[in-house]
């Protein structure tokens, strides 16, 4: 599960560890990063939190590709940092704002998840300076000496060679304060991608293979309008393949639908499977409506140049894509809206 | 189960008893009905067929109203028969070529539907005299002396106040002749409206009251291109009540696919449930795709200009409206193929 928040008002409710913030911001002023960042008036706060595992860091880097950004770790610094610096946007890996280290944490018999292990006033103070326009002086963990938790545990796995045991243990053991500090704040977001079994496969043994992903988006947030397929606000459930496209077994399906989620009224949209060719992609994008894509086939094109990242090939890609197109257009809704009331401001 | 279809090469193969076909024609020549029949050589036969009471006559009057013909029954006949006389088409029942009358079928232990009761042969040199364009002495028979079988029971238990019990009990005794004889025709239908029980009332007990209903539409056939809903060739199952149409229980859904019906490729559009209110049926209409409407709306208002035929707002009425747009467009493009043809002749 991933949530996100776009922060768009004057107060930031930022996600807690395991989580990111990302900074979008216009290019009217140089960034120094990472002790010391300076942004213009029109900065946008990206919260994004999830489960160890989930994808949190591919769905930045898929939304670093959509902003056309060059986002690469701070020079000199962690080339496995989870920090990232780019034209448009600045990443900051919420993890640096722990205020216990590893042995603290043992001694006191605390998760990196507990708040207590945090200092959330700094956190608050600086992306507030940050999103103000104001230079911070940003902790720096370094991940290479262990005082900090690796977040992306499954990609961690696939890109280090970890093993699964050794990494479900991990999940396992965080497991009560992840249920306890992380998980609820999905009901703040807005929108979250679940990931859960297929159902294409009946009986299917071999967890994780295939997937259905949920992109689970909240209705009436300015600026930022639900994906939906065919018919906006109805139920539909479309199998893409057969007469006009074929799909080897056990093929796709979507749904879309709506819903409440945590008391919000929610568009659902669902995508069971995974995609085999390039033809099955495409198509699939161009029956989606309100992707917020600048061109045809946009959505293809930026997870075929990233097939090698993690879920490329199904739902979590799509949507972590997707999502990015939406944060995009939010974005340059907002700075629109700022440029136009500055104009307003001048002739007054 | 009502089959249709549309005869447009020299060999017409019609349909047998509890049947009807329907003669299209330009108005290039006057027509003398029902003794002599003469049309010119732009005709059309359309072979309709199927159970008693599944809306045959329901269904020639929509397609009469679809084509804007004034049709009614032959001048100083019997007002209650099925012949009926317009500007475009001509309809004839096929029980006019019994040649067996109820006292003689009942000497010999046959119904109506049996090949034995029924003169094909006259049929189909009347028919292909017809098509041809030379006039016919056609048989008529007196509905009011008990000599044919009324074949829609359901109309007329609605119409003229007979019991369901009788109805019932006609249609039981007639079920295996109607097995036999008529059901097996449906296979060469290019078009078949099958009528099945709802599923959205779990357990529904009152047989009738909500109806789902599938158009079959075969593949392939030309000038006849299939209905299809959102996706041609895909599979979609679409409840349009929602945030944008609110729909009284048990609501309203539709299903699109394809398949393979008795060897032939078909198109499978399914509606169950009812409409209450003229914006659900608009609402539909303009969802549907490939209807060969002439203008926006057009099915809806076919639907509320014949509110009172039965079936009106379930998907029987719905599908024969659209059946009759279907042959309507089918009829204008092989008139206009054969005039290109004429005009060629004319000029070489």
């Amino acid at each position: 599960m991933a949530a996100l928040k776009a922060h768009t008002g004057a107060t930031t409710s930022l996600y807690s560890p395991a989580g990111t913030a990302t900074l979008l911001r216009s290019r009217k002023r140089r960034v120094a990063f990472p002790s010391r960042v300076r942004v213009s008036c029109s900065t946008v706060v990206i919260g994004l939190g999830g489960d160890s595992g989930c994808g949190k860091r591919t769905f930045v880097r898929r939304l670093a590709s959509v902003l056309g950004d060059g986002a690469a770790p701070p020079r000199g610094g962690n080339p496995e940092s989870n920090t990232l610096v780019g034209d448009t946007a600045t990443v900051i890996c919420l993890d640096d704002y722990h205020s216990l280290d590893r042995p603290a944490r043992k001694a006191r018999g605390l998760t990196a998840l507990d708040p207590r292990a945090n200092d959330f006033d700094l956190m608050y103070e600086q992306v507030k300076a940050i999103k103000e326009g104001r230079a911070v002086e940003k902790p720096v963990y370094n991940h290479v000496t262990g005082l900090l938790d690796a977040p992306e545990l499954v990609r961690d796995m696939a890109e280090r060679g970890q093993s699964l045991g050794s990494i479900t243990a991990s999940i396992e053991a965080r497991k009560p304060d992840f249920d306890a500090y992380i998980d609820p704040q999905k009901q703040y977001a807005d929108a979250v991608i679940e990931v859960l079994p297929t159902k294409l496969i009946p009986d299917e043994e071999e967890v994780g293979k295939v997937l259905r992903v949920r992109l689970i988006m909240k209705e009436d947030v300015k600026h930022f309008a639900p994906v939906y397929l065919f018919d906006e606000g109805s139920t539909i459930n479309w199998i893409p393949c057969g007469r006009k496209l074929s799909c080897s077994y056990p093929g796709i399906r979507f749904a879309y639908g709506f819903g409440t989620y945590f008391g919000h009224e929610v568009s659902v949209l669902e995508m069971d499977g995974q995609f085999d060719r390039l033809e099955e992609l495409l198509y699939v994008e161009t029956h989606l409506s309100n992707l917020s894509t600048k061109f045809y086939g946009e959505a293809t094109q930026q997870m075929l140049s990233h097939a090698d990242f993690p879920g490329s090939n199904n739902g979590t890609g799509l949507f972590q894509t997707i999502l990015g197109f939406k944060i995009r257009d939010l974005y340059e809704q907002i700075v629109a809206e700022r440029d136009a009331v500055a104009a307003d401001a001048v002739k007054a």
